[in-house]
């Protein structure tokens, strides 16, 4: 499948360039994210200063914007990062953490929205529900329930804000408006450790700062750390604390042989062949 | 013994429930707290904006609020979440680090104490000691030596600030006032780990969060984190690296069998039999 | 060598007078820092409030000042603590982390410099470079060249600033204007996670709060992290999650036969011994 073809050639190519990932996330996932940018092999900078955003935005690969433990003035900032990314043709991944939950993560959420252009929208069900406007249930930031995101209803969120969204669960879906994939990668234990969602975001930057198609870099991303999630849990099934440290091993050892073998993809394409 | 069959109980509930602990903490270890959470079997969520904590708090059950690395909007919005959740009846576990080490630390907590109603008081001897009254020496957030906090100071701490206290050390003491219980589980590499007071916070809390005596939930909690510290100590002597991980396994391992067969604890009744 | 037997009573005595080391450092570290302080022996302490840093400083052994996700109200505490620390006589060790990078980063360095007596400069070669105004190359924290940053310049640095330099890189350089010691230990695997940097601040802190020579306590911190580095790469070549907690086995385990054993230290001391 070229798809595949092109994931590969883009893990390689964050190995060659480096590029840098500039996340503005949450308090709880910083060392790990930054931790997992590191063994895929990009470089991570975590920079929140209103005062600085924007110089280090500049350099950089891709911005992920991260709302999990949101004060107004970090929303702030990551507008200010949004903005001057957009105008340096950045690309910005977006986790709208615990939309649906509070009034502050919702309304957060779609003011980036509205002020960002955001290229993709990373969440679980009820996050993304929640920006489509559909019901769910959200017990802090875990998905219980989510009506209707099913992959029509993704392919339509990408098409009414034009942008590409990943939504995560036990089969991920990713879409742009037009292509949808269905991605059957990773491994239960992966719910079993804090901040693998927040950790996709990352995986998914560092695709996004080498590859232009968003759809591409945000079904590679999670192609690629479902299968790492999958080396991982080989290494220390039901054991969450070893896990968690495998998931780093993983993301370092994958190569592009075992991801070519490994992938479950399957994409459809609106109108398409 | 009761009190045991009830502890493993509690533990088959928060596996079954799957509560939501909402925690306002340091900056040090929300990952870790975060983690050992979801191990247990709990979920896990950090959020300290004063805009939403009295949202959030409202679909926990329970609170933590942890000063360790304090800031004055911090403080803001622990009280803020605290009143909330002792409006609508949700276990508050308090941890004052440091109380005794500078004025901030000593009065934020003195300030929590009277202006929300405190479930569970978890803290070194000097801590407790010191909203206490008596004296106390306190390196940083290390209890140094704590002139008289025996089991009577226990329970004459608990008498008067109408709560439950939780006194972790070589052993744990845990009174509500009239029982009180000394706990001998744990491992001395639990010292070697930064945040493992921390974690024990959350592992109450978890309890609370499904068992509405304090006394029960924080020697429950206190017993089952123990254990997990001799668990883990057993796959990793002398390795606090690998301890630290080990950690996380334990607590995800942990069962009702365990528990019963491992659990130290003598429990003592004020006039009682 | 006299350094290499002084370094080794160092390491006994940070073992047996166990400082308060106090970090005001960014969100990325601070678990790991803390972890890396109480396994090498002392005890670390994370406070950041304008309000008690003047306090809780008075207590420790060393401070450390790291800008790696600064924002103007802690270079604040940072100016707070560090001047108090000068009255005190407590060394202060710097971490400029991303000077070069923005304009906020140089700025904020450059502030410290000139208002805290700074004991000891900790930097990659990029971020000492842009301190001493030469060209440089860093992309996000990551040195990618810095011309010029021989031994030579560190000596001229060191004695431009009155203080000690530690430039860390495949071969350390430390130099406090007079002697300059280039350290051959450390391993690549160091640089495949994130904080290794930070880690060699507070190792370097925690020899400072017992040796009064801050030429010895930079040489020190980096002879004992590098051969931790190197001792751990043992355990697990080409696996960072693995390496990453064997990095604290290692600070854990390391003994003054071991370190005698493999430090590998060349010092040159301007004008001849």
């Amino acid at each position: 499948m070229q798809l595949i073809e092109t994931i590969r050639q883009d893990l390689a190519k964050i190995r060659e360039k480096r590029p840098l990932v500039h996340s503005i996330t949450n308090l709880v996932v910083m060392n790990e994210t930054a931790n997992a940018i590191l063994c895929l092999g990009a470089l991570p900078i975590m920079a929140h200063a209103k005062e600085e955003v924007e110089e280090m935005v500049a350099m950089a690969g891709a911005l992920v914007l991260n709302i999990g433990t949101l004060e107004p003035d970090w929303i702030d900032a990551m507008e200010l990062a949004g903005r001057r990314a957009n105008e340096l043709g950045i690309p910005v991944i977006l986790d709208p953490v615990g939309a649906g939950a509070t009034k502050l993560r919702t309304d957060s959420s779609k003011r980036l929205m509205e002020n960002v252009k955001i290229s993709i929208v990373r969440g679980n069900a009820a996050e993304v529900a929640t920006l489509a406007g559909l019901s769910s249930e959200i017990r802090g930031v875990e998905s219980i329930s989510a009506s209707g995101m099913t992959g029509t209803a993704a392919r339509e969120f990408a098409a009414a804000f034009k942008c590409t969204v990943a939504i995560t669960g036990v089969t991920d879906i990713v879409s742009d408006g037009k292509n949808t994939a269905r991605i059957s990668n990773g491994h239960a234990m992966m719910g079993k450790v804090v901040g693998t969602g927040c950790i996709s975001n990352v995986i998914i930057a560092s695709f996004a700062a080498v590859e232009p198609d968003p759809f591409i870099a945000a079904t590679g991303g999670l192609v690629a750390f479902g299968i790492a999630g999958e080396m991982a849990a080989k290494e220390a099934p039901e054991k969450p604390g070893t896990f968690h440290t495998e998931l780093y091993n993983a993301l370092y050892a994958l190569d592009s042989t075992t991801l070519a073998r490994l992938a479950r993809v399957d994409v459809s394409t609106e109108g398409g062949s």
